[in-house]
């Protein structure tokens, strides 16, 4: 977890428009703290209101230090390491960037192999090696599959391998062999028709690609397709990337490989 | 943020390998936090320590029943809401879903189409639309420029292409035209002869692909090929993909297109 999304989680629920934020990444030596310091202190002097600065630092001098800026200071390592302490009975590491460091080399080679997996079996495309998947995506073009593939293999490395319904799948409502032998692995994406041809229209304004009949078409036939055989779906149309990887995951039961 | 990342942050500071993770996700109605506060109570009377609850929610009567369960519970919004709201002089929204949802459609459409940006020019692929890029990352096979390139688009919605330096570009010690036109956008990334191999090997166990040698000898000449031209770079080899993500951004000072 980073400053920034401790800082987003938690002014979203305020009215956004009103803040500017800069981020300060790396502060972990007396000298970058001081120096960030000096920065939101000029803030300070400047601004109508004072800074608030979200942290997440897990050395107590750092934190020291930043708590004599100018501002209103949160950290989750102020507020949560002394219960954490307590419960455990332990005492921390205080160490920096254990949470994202390369300490576990396996968890980086798994997100980097999971990666190449979703790229080679991007699209129904050349590899197909879907014996090795821990999930196939289905569902028409522009419904999320790539993205939402590519995410689960970088921050979980789960094997997420996604294939296009074609008009020739949604025309005879059958799909192929190499998914039917894969049914269990198989997790449909849908979306509300009007998103979608939204998204097509930035692709390909013009045509029939993104016309309110092609798409309601591919999409009713998809749900058919869908019903058919079983196939567990999530609507993609109000979920961010994040959200329709979660769900999958909480969906399928499929395991992380990595924690992110 | 969510309960996992905040989780995962505060753990690593201990000695991880004694805790069992559990996530509980989309935890939004009193029915779920029911089911998930006897799913708490139900570990608790079975193992030895009691829970650890970490969460990030935001509606105050659903993170009320959470603390009735049988654990530690940490919750970002029950510590920090209130200093934030009197600091603002604002009522918070208590809307959950704000952070990660599709609220803002243009962040997710952003996100997508950097991503596709990444993929067609991903190796020095086919588009090379290198005038569009924000950055464009250059290293041999395995320094780790794809998934770099992708954490930037799904995160940021960052333009990221990447070429890799191959033979021809390490022997003559000159970078193509396409790229020495872009030369204000490139960035280099290294990593250490001995990891290298390792990533490597994975791939390839055998041959001179993975070989101490030319490992050695393509990082030396890409060393020269930076200093020659001047191509700032980081040595990914202690780093995660997200802080090598973090690095390139915080040095170029390529702006994100969407804040996490």
């Amino acid at each position: 977890m980073t400053a920034e999304t401790l800082g987003h989680s938690l002014l979203t629920q305020f009215n956004t428009e009103q803040f500017r934020q800069v981020t300060l990444p790396f502060i972990d030596t007396e000298d970058k703290v001081k120096a960030a310091v000096q920065k939101i202190n000029a803030a300070a002097a400047v601004e109508a209101n004072r800074p608030i600065v979200f942290s997440t630092l897990v050395q107590d001098q750092i934190r020291a230090i930043v708590r004599e800026a100018n501002g209103l200071h949160l950290d989750i390592f102020d507020v949560f390491l002394e219960p954490l302490e307590k419960e455990l009975q332990a005492q921390p590491s205080h160490e920096p960037g254990r949470a994202h460091g390369m300490s576990d080399i396996n968890a980086y080679m798994k997100r980097i192999e999971a990666t190449n997996f979703a790229l080679a079996n991007d699209d129904g495309g050349v590899s197909r090696n879907y014996d090795m998947a821990d999930v196939i995506l289905v569902g028409v073009s522009r419904s999320g599959k790539t993205p939402t593939c590519l995410y689960l293999a970088l921050q979980y490395g789960v094997y997420a391998a996604n294939y296009p319904l074609t008009e020739e799948e949604l025309e005879s409502g059958t799909l192929p062999d190499v998914l039917v032998q894969q049914k269990h692995k198989l997790f449909g994406l849908t979306i509300a028709p009007v998103r979608l041809q939204q998204i097509r229209k930035e692709r390909r304004p013009l045509g029939n690609y993104s016309s309110a009949q092609q798409v309601r078409y591919e999409l009713r036939e998809t749900d058919k397709l869908f019903k058919r055989y079983g196939i567990p779906s999530v609507d993609t149309t109000e979920f961010s990337i994040e959200e329709i990887a979660s769900r999958i995951l909480d969906s399928t039961g499929v395991e992380r490989r990595v924690r992110p």
